[in-house]
Order: structure tokens, then sequence, then C-alpha cells
């Protein structure tokens, strides 16, 4: 058995979180790991049912998918969560909850890409004033200052982010390095 | 590392629930193997803050505490859930959801121990018309009919309990029977 970890997306609507995780998440089965995904738009379906985004909202919502990522981690498993978690203090209080496991991930586009890409129609919704505190248009992101890792998605594929990720994984010994067999590795993976 | 289980424990305010999972979980621990600890009623203050007494409200909390559990099994963890969760169909769910590490344990002790126990003082409440919808008096609890443990708590003490839960464990293979060094097996182990 290998360690647990909680792989931690934070970033605004649009910004590739859950396409990133969705690219990850089959290279660590490959490995053969079980993976919690908590995906905020999906928890908020039945873990988080008939909470708002108002800022107590949010911060529930984000300590709830902490608790269950931190008890997965504590079992030895591994989440990969996907979460605008705009506020930094309770990020932190998610890396606090989960232990050294924890790898927040920022991935950094930026508002105008994401509300280019309006994916969910949000940023639209929120311009014509139709959405309310809409992260990045009338409530604020704060970006992660100790990021463990800090991906672009304008000049790096989804499949080449979840692949840095992997490797970060492998390089804090969470997952093991394949051999031989295996695929050939990269020089940076030493 | 051993295989995961949820021990879902199941019955009306006061019989025990409770107390025979925190006599259960330092005797799984003993055997070097984490525990989750699903409490009814402290998983409302955080998991499923807000939700309140209706069939709709329970069913949830029920639900909410099932997939953490799944997730934990799922990774191959150990789980202690104490919950009244008073409805046969969405016990039936979380066995589902679960799979076959759920170990459903009926702590069957008569509505008329428990209300003369009333540890919270619920019972008077309810019989005060105080408190609606509380199980056993205005509300259902529908008994498991094929629960793999059914405890009896007038007659017998909760550790003597919680050694049945952990022989059943053993049984079952979600822990190793110590051998040696460890303490004497009874016969029932066998």
């Amino acid at each position: 058995m290998g360690r647990g970890a909680c792989v931690w997306f934070t970033g605004l609507s649009g910004s590739g979180k859950s396409t990133t995780a969705a690219a990850l998440v089959p290279l660590i089965e490959a490995r053969g790991r079980e993976v919690t995904v908590l995906d905020g738009d999906v928890v908020r379906t039945h873990l988080s049912k008939g909470l708002g985004f108002n800022r107590e909202d949010r911060d529930t919502n984000v300590r709830r998918i902490g608790y269950v990522a931190a008890e997965i981690v504590r079992h030895g498993g591994i989440s990969v969560a996907s979460v605008v978690s705009p506020y930094r203090q309770t990020r932190d209080e998610v890396r606090e909850m989960v232990g050294p496991g924890f790898v927040e991930v920022f991935v950094d586009t930026p508002l105008e890409v994401c509300e280019a890409r309006d994916v969910k129609g949000l940023y639209a919704q929120a311009r014509d004033g139709r959405l309310e505190r809409m992260t990045g248009v009338d409530d604020p992101y704060e970006p992660p200052v100790r990021a463990e890792l800090v991906l672009t998605t304008t000049d790096t594929t989804p499949e080449a982010n979840a692949e840095r990720v992997l490797r970060f994984l492998e390089e804090r010994g969470v997952l093991e390095r394949p051999t031989a067999a295996g695929r050939v590795m990269g020089a940076e993976g030493s």
C-alpha cells in the first residue's frame, strides 16, 4: 500500500480544475490505486445540497470536502478534489486537517481566459447581474501563496499538467515509480 | 493492509450505539488499524448542519454518512458509524453503496429501557410535546431483518458487545487474529 494524499485543485470557475483532475485520475488508477473524486459541483448535489454561495456556505462546502479528503488520507487513500475554494484561510484550514498528504495545485488561468471559455455560462450571468457573488467578478479569489504546484492552461494541455502532478506524487513517495516494463522515466523524475 | 469495513450501529436513541462504538474503536486500533468514527450527533454538527428530523432530512443525513463510509471502505479503511437510521430502505441503500464490507449491527434495546435511560432528555421532551418526530415515539423505527449482528444491552456490557463485533470482523477477514504473543483466543473465535 502506498501513502495517502489529497490533490486539491483550486482556481477560478473555468480555469480547468475538473478537466485536469479528469486527466489525472486514470493515471493514478493505472498505478493500481483507488481514487475518490471530490468535484465541487458534484459534491454540491449530495454532500452539500442546499448550500449557497455566500462566504459562510462556501466555507462550509470547502470544509466538508476537506473533512472527507482528510479521512481518506488517514486510511492511506488518495482523493482528488476540484473546488474553486476562493479563500486562502479556508484552504489553509483544509491543509491543516489533511496534514502532510495535502498537495495544493493552483490552476492559474487568467480571468479573461476563464471568462472567454465560460463553459457553464456563469460569467455571462454574473456580468448581466443575473448571478451574484461570482468568484473573480464580484467575489474575491485569493491566489495561493504556497501551493505545491502552479499550473498554467493556456500553453499546456490537461494531459501534460496531469503528468506533472503525477510526477510530483512520485517524488513525494505517494506513488511508486514504474520500473523496467513501465514507461520510460523523464530526466525530471530523478 | 487489511480489508475495509463499515460497522453500522443502528437502533433507537439511548439504545447504546455510541457507547458500544466507543468500546469497539480502541479494540480495532489495538490491531494497528485506523478508524473513522461517524457518530450521528457529531456528524450533524458539521457534515449535516442545518438538517432537521423529517424523513427527507434524516435520509439525507444517513446517505451522507453512508457516502463517507463507502469511500473509506473503498480505500481499505474501517469506519464505525452510529446513527439511529430508522428507515430500512435507507439503510439498505447504504448497504448497497458500501458493498460487501457493510456490517449492520442492530442494537436491540427495548424502547422502555431507552426511555428510562433518556441520556439526552429527548424522550421526556417528546412525551411533553416539546419535540416532534422522535423515533419510537411519534416516528417509526424499522428493525433490520438481515443485520449481521444483533446486540442486546440489558444483559451484556458494552465491552462484551464490542468484543463480539471484533470477533465478527476477524471472522470476516477484516482484521487478522492475533497469534502467539497476543491475547488468548476464545473457542468461538475458530
